[in-house]
C-alpha cells in the first residue's frame, strides 16, 4: 500500500511527540508500505508567529503573514525528518514550494490548484519517506501561500491523490467520528465507516476534526481518508464512497451546533429582489447566513428568518436596524440563545419518513422547533439552546444509535 | 545610488530593533536612494533551532539541518517587511530560493554559484524594497541550504553584485574598523578607509566583523562594502581597492589572536615528504594548521613548529604522540599560552624595514619572538600570551597610529 500520512500540531507538538510519531511511520514502513507524511506546525508556534507579526503591526500583509507563518511547517518537518533518520529510514523535509504543491494566489486563503509531486514518487518508490510541510504551497509568482486554519488535511488529500496514494491517514487527538458528542450521549459510538458525503455534513456542522475542503477533495478523486488517533493505533473511522453497508441504518449520527443566532426582520412588504436586499448588505459585511426561513405571503408583507453565526450576531443586528426601514419592513427581532441541531445519513434516501420521527420525538420532549431545513442526507433544526442536550439524547436513542441497542 | 543593506541578527532581533532598522531603510529611501535588504536570523533564533534539533539527534543530517535553520531568516525578513509597509514603504520578502540565491550543494557550508535576482532589480526600479534572507540558498535540486555562520556578509555582497549596487552597507554593533582593539589601545582609531587585501588580513586574524569569504567576493568584484553601525549612523569604515591616499601610512593597524597554542616536532629525519607525513594526519582531524616553521637541517634531522587554533591543540598534541615514534623524531612539546600580534598595511609594499622596526620595538619592550611568518602586506609573530597588551600597545605607538601622533 502507499500512504499518505497527516499529523497534526499535537503529533509533532514536542521532541518526546515527534519520536512517537516517527515510530508509528516506522511500523508503517516496516508492514511494507510506502509512506509520505505531511506536518502541520509545532503546536503553538503558528500562534507564536502571528503574536510577533501583531507585535510589528496591526494589519501586516498577508503576503508577509504567510512567509512568516510557513516557516512553522518547515520546522517541523526538517525535525521529523532527522528523527526518523536516527531510526535508519531515509527521509526527507520538503517545503510547500519544494513538494510542488501550486496555489492560487490568494494569500492566507489560497487554493490548491495542482501538485508537481513526481520527485516524491521517486522517493516512495525506493521506501524512502518524504516529509512535506501542510498548509502551504506557492503561487505562479513563487510567493509563499497558505490554505488557512486547517488546510494541512487538505495538503494531505491533494498530495494523496498527487502520489496515487490508496489511502489518507489523517492521525489527531481524536480516534474517530461518533454518532455524537460523547460528552452529551455517553453511548455513543465510533463510526467504522462513513460516506464522503456524511463527512462533509458532519464537518459543515461544527465537527472540527477535517477540514470541509479536504473532505471535498477527497469526494471529488475517491480518495479514502482513514481519520485515527496518533495516541492509540487503533483503526479510527474511514471516510470513503457510500456503500451497501451503509445502507442498513437509517440515520449514521446526530450533530448540533450551539455557535448560531437567529434574526427575524418582519413585514417586510414582498416583492422580487427582497431576499437579496436583506443578504447583500449581510454577506457585504462578510458575515455567513446560514440557514433561512421566509413566510408564505401575507397581504403582501412576509417575515424573513435566518441564522448566523454568534460571534457576527451583534453586526448583523446593526445591519438589520439600518435596513429595516430602509425596506419598509415593521420590526426585526434577534435572538443568540439558539441552536442547531441535525440527523444524519445517507439511509435517509431510502428510509421515508426520518423528518417526521424527529419531529415527533422533539414534540414528545416538550422542545419546540423554531425553523426547519433538509437536505438529501441531513434534517436540522434549529432550537432553543437550553434544549440541546436534551434533543440529542433523545434523538441519539429513537434512532437506534445507543451503543447498546446497536448489540442487541 | 543603488544600495545593499545588511542587517545582522542584533538589528531585527527584536520587534523594537526591527523599527529602528526600518527608519534607516526608511531615511535611505527618502535620500532617493534605491535599497534590497538582507537579514540574518533574529539573535537567538538560530541557536533556539539548533538546540531543537541536537535535542532530537546528536548528529542530525546536514540536508535537515539547513532545511530547519533556514526558517530563521524567513521570520526576520517576513517581520521587517511588515514593519517597512507599517511605514508607507512597498516591501516584500524572499526567501533564498525566491532571491534566486543559487548555491552548490554542499549543505552547511555551500558557497554561492550564481544570484538570478532580475527580479528584485524591477522592485529596485520602481524604488520598492526587497528584503532578502541571508545566509542561505538552493542548489541545483531545489534543496534548501546554508552558507555556514557569517554567511549572511557574503549573501549580501553577492546580492549587490548580481543588483548592480553602488555599495554594500554592511550594518553590525561596531562602528567601523579600528587600527586596533580599542579595550587594548584607548587611542585607537577608527579608519574611515581600508583596502580588501587589508581586511582580509584583519578578518583572518580574527577581526570578526567580517566574513572572509564576503570580503574575497566583494574584491573579485570590486564592491565596496561600507562597515557600519546601526546604532549611530556615522560614516563607518569603507572597505575598497586600494587607492593612493591610503600609501601615506605605512602600516594600518595592529591585530592580535590569542586563540593559539604552538607545537614543535623535534628531530625528524629530514627527508622529501615529511613536511606531509607530520601536517597529512592533522588535516585529516580537521584541524587548520596556521603558521609553520622549518628549521634549517641539521646532520639530517630538522624540528619543525606550527601553530593550531587553541581549541584544537588537545588533539593535535594526541596525533603528534602517536607521530614522534613513526616519523623517527626524537620528541615532541607544546604550548598553549602563546598569541599572534601582526602588523598590517598595504603601505609596507613601498616602505622598507616594517619588519625591521617590528623587532627592534619588541626586543625595546624585552618580548622574545617565537615565530614570524610575513606576507607582502603583513608581518605575524607568534609571542608568549602575556606580552599581547604591551606588544599591541608598543607597535600601535610605534608605527604612529595612536590618535594624538595623527593629529599634530
Amino acid at each position: 500500500m502507499r500512504i499518505v500520512q497527516k499529523y497534526g500540531g499535537t503529533s509533532v507538538g514536542s521532541v518526546e511527540r515527534i519520536r512517537k510519531t516517527a515510530k508509528i511511520i516506522q511500523g508503517e514502513l516496516e508492514r511494507g508500505n510506502q509512506v509520505a507524511v505531511v506536518v502541520s506546525a509545532m503546536s503553538g508556534e503558528t500562534n507564536r508567529l502571528l503574536a510577533l507579526a501583531n507585535e510589528i503591526s496591526e494589519s501586516p500583509t498577508s503576503r508577509e503573514l504567510d512567509a512568516l507563518v510557513a516557516t512553522g511547517e518547515q520546522v517541523s518537518a526538517a525535525l521529523l525528518a532527522m528523527e526518523l533518520q536516527n531510526l535508519g529510514i531515509k527521509a526527507y523535509s520538503f517545503n510547500g514550494a519544494q513538494a510542488g504543491m501550486k496555489t492560487d494566489g490568494r494569500f492566507v486563503r489560497a487554493r490548491i490548484t495542482d501538485v508537481k509531486s513526481d520527485h516524491l514518487i521517486e522517493h516512495l518508490e525506493r521506501f524512502e519517506v518524504p516529509v512535506v510541510t501542510g498548509f502551504q504551497g506557492v503561487d505562479e509568482l513563487g510567493n509563499i501561500t497558505t490554505l488557512g486554519r486547517g488546510g494541512s488535511d487538505t495538503s494531505a488529500v491533494a498530495l494523496a491523490i498527487a502520489v496515487k496514494a490508496d489511502v489518507c491517514d489523517i492521525y489527531t487527538d481524536v480516534d474517530g467520528i461518533y454518532t455524537t458528542d460523547p460528552r452529551i450521549v455517553p453511548k455513543a459510538q465510533k463510526m467504522d465507516q462513513i460516506s464522503f458525503e456524511e463527512m462533509l455534513e458532519f464537518a459543515s456542522l461544527g465537527a472540527k476534526v477535517l477540514q470541509t475542503r479536504s473532505v471535498e477533495l477527497a469526494m471529488r478523486y475517491n480518495m479514502p481518508i482513514h481519520l485515527r488517533s496518533s495516541f492509540d493505533l487503533v483503526p479510527g473511522t474511514m471516510v470513503t464512497i457510500e456503500d451497501e453497508k451503509m445502507e442498513r441504518a437509517t440515520i449514521s449520527g446526530v450533530a448540533y451546533n450551539r455557535d448560531e443566532a437567529k434574526i427575524t426582520i418582519m413585514e417586510i412588504p414582498d416583492h422580487p429582489g427582497i431576499a437579496s436586499n436583506v443578504f447583500g448588505p449581510v454577506a457585504e459585511a462578510g458575515i455567513n447566513v446560514d440557514v433561512i426561513v421566509q413566510n408564505v405571503s401575507e397581504e403582501g408583507h412576509t417575515d424573513i428568518t435566518f441564522t448566523v453565526p454568534r460571534s457576527d450576531y451583534a453586526p448583523t443586528m446593526k445591519i438589520m436596524a439600518g435596513l429595516t426601514e430602509e425596506l419598509g419592513a415593521s420590526n426585526f427581532k434577534g435572538d443568540d440563545t439558539v441552536a442547531k441541531v441535525s440527523v444524519i445519513g445517507v439511509g435517509m434516501r431510502s428510509h421515508a419518513g426520518v423528518a417526521q420521527k424527529m419531529f415527533q420525538v422533539l414534540a414528545t420532549e416538550g422542545v419546540n422547533i423554531q425553523m426547519i431545513t433538509t437536505s438529501e442526507i441531513k434534517i436540522t433544526v434549529v432550537i432553543e439552546e437550553k434544549y440541546v442536550e436534551l434533543a440529542v439524547r433523545a434523538l441519539h436513542a429513537a434512532f437506534g444509535l445507543d451503543k447498546e441497542s446497536n448489540t442487541i
